[in-house]
């Protein structure tokens, strides 16, 4: 069983029950996510190994949000717990015209003053296979980056291999640094790259008008350390109605996936987390890219199913909808 | 901020959770509801200073219906209270082929039985822009009938623009006057009517062999009184799915809006009363009357999305769909 | 007003709120349900006298789902009770891409271990119309494999009309006879077959290459006593999106329905005996063999929003969709 | 097994969750009780067989409250169905020092309205041994007076026993007859009367200065037809805690129980009528007087401690606390 | 009506449904609070017209906790919406010898971030009759201080009455001031004041070994501006059962109430404000400072009874209570 | 940190919503308890490393059970899946005189099933220091108890101290051994026993006329190997209302506690199995007997404030409890 690695905040995650708006309600749903948690509780759902490493406030919130992990198959003996609070997000659901609405308290949660320094990544590396990172994280504070560059460091000192997802954030990045200072570094660190065009644009010379194929080559050229570049591409018709198809470049070829209509989705949050580890669950199992990608879509479509922020299916299950049977039949 | 007064029934509305029938449930969901009142809360969402005016019974029942308006910023300086009971209604949701249902417990009412004289209208329309009523009040009582027309006459000495809502119900007008002898008059009092031609038929020599643009156009020679006269078309393909667009008659050009697809209806309660609070903020604005319309369709589409009956939605919401984007993309 | 009796298993239903799994939840919504109680459910719904036959734990438990069936309008005096538990079965809710899921704990229930000879069916049966049972009934024990064909034999004596859903489920008839020995000798005792295409190959000599229409006809050559051969045909887009038509044929002539698309499933579970509970009634009210295939599977289709095991509509609510009103309009 | 016969009205209770107040509750928990009811529902758990006459309203709502009474074992053949509505009461609980509130929303209800002449009393109490009626009845309106007046002759006539709740309220009696005009001869047609001593004073001439022990002698001097005259005694420490013990005058002998202690209470509607249960069941079983007002203090006791408004224990469960076990201790 | 302001932070509350802990439940309740907010919530209960002043961030969590206080009957004209998040405090449930617990996520607030100059307090005291403050407010932040200190020099000069609560909080004070530096002038701006006796042997020189009624005594010399000083003792038995009296001393005299037995406490939280509320009613009544005192305590006796922080009852709760009738039998 | 085993079944636990009883719901509240599995939650709230051992169903429900071990701190590395179902047990909370029930559908569990050779006692233990198990396990079937003796020998052969909780349950031993039979051996290889007076008659010579005091003693020559013998002692008032105090006996002295009394029952189910942690924490702290003692029934008085059936409170908590500290006052 490979052992994987993910390193990032978690906040609780409060809904109102239903549509409801927060003005309407007097009970909140409770969970907890996060980009790279999401991605722990996924993998540890296709049975991999998953280790969540994080800081959390040292109270019965911070426990709670540990406990959650621990539920869900995520191994934690690399949590460490300080002062200060926990993050959290307030997410009212929307249907077809209305957005989903995502609420962020996270200003100087427990993680953004995590000390950097208390984390041994070659105790925590010892015997990994994957380690994954996101783009949030070193747009939190100069702690979490500086954390991010050491873990990348240990890993590839390890041999560990490294994803990300680049995800770029405006509202964050406040605390001094541009991302444009600091994840270049970070990137070279990298060696399976999740992004979307805008990312692509904002840290190469890659423009607008170009062909999201063509971007994907052009960023390999500036940052030749990435294997793999991958992309899911989203068409919204709504905020019900979704289709989802995947791209990838590995330096050789460009793979395409067909494309996959959710045409009822319960929760449209951490889809793209999904679609992370749904990769690099497919490139660890070394069925091929193609596969790989496949994968990756249809577990990210069936994120789409699944409440709260973390995808929660099986292996079997992603390989039934990638082999073509998305007829959803009851299971007796 | 303009000031816009509203007038009508409030009714207690009760809803099993989920697609349960009432007799399958052991809770339901408790909220308020009122043609009237929801189009206060639509423009009190919209950032207008709402007021509405109705009589309640004078419990706790009473009072938790005035703090349901309170809590979603209408004023309520001019409830008043008396004997008898807060008007009810059952509705059980339906989906697909399922028709939603409503089921009145509304006879007798505190409201059916106020009486007229306690309104000081003259005070209620200080600085006032617009009232809004609807032809559900006239059909509850005498009294009712009385205190609208009272208003009318009020609102029209003082200047203050006066809307309605045409809406006819047969299981009303049980009080011995027809509607065709108590609502022309109070038509001759109205500038802008939201109707649909079932209502025209009625109350003129329209026929059911008439467009809607005709119907339109020849009701408003037998009214010349009417500024407006709109109305938002549905096409129901069942309770789940609708499409909606609107048409306008100004007395001078047809408008007309593009068709919104509802994928995914989640409550139809009080979408007509969305469009009218809709149309009142968008004449009100004075971005001309294609935006108007524009306007009220789009927020009659997100009510679709919204729990309750009365639309919790902001201008920015609107504007966002009449812009075009309608991608239900999450906002952080 | 017709006596209608069915007779089988009722297992408690436990589903977690929302579309969440077990994994997720602290609570699970409690429901009773089994492929014959819901026919009779729904027949009770259409206003016929339903009378369910089972077995029952003799405990709070039990007494819970005789109490069910009784506030859902079924008689429940043949019922018994005795040792042992309840069957249970878990149910997490799918959507699109994501299949529902049944888990059943029913192994060595109250009901497999009951004692045929405590069943009086002649007074069961005394003046009723019609007898309902399925393949799953014998699929249980040797108990209730007996209790089926005293039931029959009965039936046959006294002149009641036998109608059989033949559903054939691999996971049971683990107690030592195959479907191939146990069943025929019971479909001869039957009048009214509802059974898909698998049933049919397995029973006769007919073939997976074989028309679903040339199949019944050939089934009906192996079993002649078979009056009517129904199916609901069922294109399952994906879990939260399907299409149904209808198909029988008589001995003379082969019907079909149009085809019926369910846009928006609140709940899969229990379709298939609403359908049959549709044909039942529709063959009872003999206004024609198409008209009674029309009611089935308007009935089956509204069932998929539907809450629970069990159809929960009027003859009203299904008569208005097979007269083609299929608007979900509200209705007040 | 014994045939007991109930008339009263069924009204919908609704009450928020926990200790909640209405205006600050977004669900309200759904059941339905009333007095007579209650008592039918108590008798059936004592696995008695339970008839209840009432009339509901013809809709999905009186549909419920019928399906609530079989759910409860209630057989509900002569329940007639007619216009208007169903009667609600809202319940807050208390604590403490904090009154329970029942707020009504009953006027002219269906069962106000009720046409006396619909009920067959001869064939409902054919094979009956008993009928329960209470002083709410007659006070609702002359139609329901008529109907309990027609009722009571029958049983009389046919020898079925008849026990009464004299129960006094000030807010009802509003349609011209006083309870002193229309009570008398009522009683007269009575065999055992559970009352307070406020309902003895009113109706003889008792005061206030005599004890209850003398207050009963002297109230069945006046009604020397009563066989029985029965009360439980409750000292109110607050809405949380009470004492209970019973008294009972059967023209023989004064009987008392020993107190019970309530120290926690869960609800405390229909407590006096599972008083009236007790007291019937003990008085049917005939195992002497002395039993039967035990019985009937430890079922009031019992029902302290369950939600909702009927008492759903069982002989086995009252026994114990007769016996003295008042341990509570888990029965596995 | 007199018009009565308040001034403190409100924050989000957040608790397990029943005894629950954090880590035991996935659904939270959520409502509203603040010991200032709850005093003017009590006060509008008791029908005056209460203000609350405060600054919410400017967002929908902002906004719901404004909606909280205008459904509750307060005014919020003078509301303030800045940057930064609500503060939040999750709340669990204890009973018997498990305490209560209170965790606190509020630092850096809006409200702690809040302008001072943005508030004319002036304007706000225009026909204010009381103004009332506690020791929260000035230790949790400079601005939250200066803010503060302008509201008393305003009250002061334009003659309103000020109280204040002057509750000590260790956990807060983390600013830079100590309470000894900051509080007494503002204690010398105050009128009446309620006090526990660790506050005033920190902010006088009165010691532990003092009898309250001493500490009283001699707190008043250090500062004899105050002509009211207030407390209510609590014997905590656990936390399911408390007792409370008040004691009061005016320069004249000591008042002291009997003692009132909290049986089975639902919510213990905000009961201290409930006193200052009856304490803040019963003194602008003018019925004598005995009562004042008596109706304080008595309101704080029902506080406990009630969800939520705040204290929802009315004055005929109150007085009911005072005038000795603690049974809690149902009001119909 | 100690590492303490435990071995036993865990079945789900499906609970009515406050105190409604089964016929009364429509959703039941899901948790997971077993006396022994309840030990090591406990023991993982104070801190220790709880290991969990047992054999749970292949399926969804058997993962959600190990999922709830794992959320509530305890290890689950030696669990084993295999076929048949998760025993299920069903609660109804009682209150005052009514009791609490369960009933058990347990019957045939995959635990039952367990064979016995998987289970590597010797790694199992690796490591240490504690080893609990109870007189449940060995009465479920043949399977079972020998499991049950192997590790007892295996614990022996390591220097593993051995807890036992001795609890007699007549409605198990239904495969043919008696506890008679069975017991002494397993009995004869434990150090520490919790024990009723029921058992310690049933498996010595002592006799209901000894006092506790003395039956311990006689048990204790019985069966030598004990070091310690202890009881808690429940004077059962009603169901919500107990008092609580210890005795312990350790070869040398009699220890005794004082009485708690636990005056506001939340929940009363595994109270006995948190005095076995209590007391297992207390022997391993090494602070004498009498404390541990003391800490023991200080624990199991707190459990009957917590939900479920596993007590999850720290040893703080429990420390200020035995430092008399039973005031339950808000931590803040």
């Amino acid at each position: 069983m490979k052992k994987v690695v993910t390193f990032g905040e978690v906040m609780m995650r409060l809904t109102p029950p239903g549509y409801a708006k927060i003005s309407q309600t007097e009970t909140l749903e409770l969970t907890f996510g996060g980009g790279e948690a999401n991605v722990a509780i996924s993998l540890a759902y296709f049975d991999l190994k998953a280790f969540h490493v994080t800081q959390f406030p040292d109270n019965t919130v911070g426990k709670a949000a540990t406990q959650f992990l621990r539920r869900h198959w995520v191994a934690t003996p690399y949590v460490t717990y300080g002062p200060m609070d926990l993050g959290i997000y307030f997410h009212e659901r929307g249907a077809v015209h209305r957005s989903s609405t995502v609420l962020y308290d996270r200003a100087n949660s427990s993680f953004a003053n995590l000390d950097p320094s208390v984390y041994n990544w070659e105790e925590i590396f010892e015997d990994a296979d994957w380690f994954h990172w996101t783009g949030i994280t070193p747009a939190i504070s100069e702690n979490t980056l500086a954390a991010t560059k050491q873990a990348l460091l240990a890993a590839k000192k390890m041999g560990v291999k490294v994803s990300c997802d680049l995800t770029y954030r405006d509202s964050l990045w406040k605390y001094g640094k541009t991302p444009q200072e600091a994840l270049p570094e970070l990137i070279e660190l990298t060696d399976v790259l999740m992004t979307g065009t805008r990312e692509m644009i904002l840290f190469s010379d890659g423009t607008e008008e170009m062909e999201q194929e063509d971007l994907m080559k052009n960023f390999q050229k500036t940052f030749p350390n990435l294997e793999i570049i991958a992309d899911k591409k989203r068409d919204s018709i709504n905020a019900s109605l979704n289709a989802l198809s995947g791209m990838m470049w590995d330096g050789q070829q460009i793979y395409q996936t067909k494309e996959l209509s959710v045409t009822h989705i319960v929760d449209r949050v951490g889809t793209g987390d999904a679609f992370c580890a749904g990769l690099i669950y497919g490139l660890l199992t070394k069925e091929g890219n193609q596969h790989a990608l496949d994968f990756a879509i249809a577990a990210c479509a069936l994120k789409h199913t699944i409440e709260g922020d973390a995808n929660m299916v099986s292996v079997a299950d992603v390989e039934k909808l990638v082999s073509g049977d998305s007829s959803g039949r009851i299971i007796r």
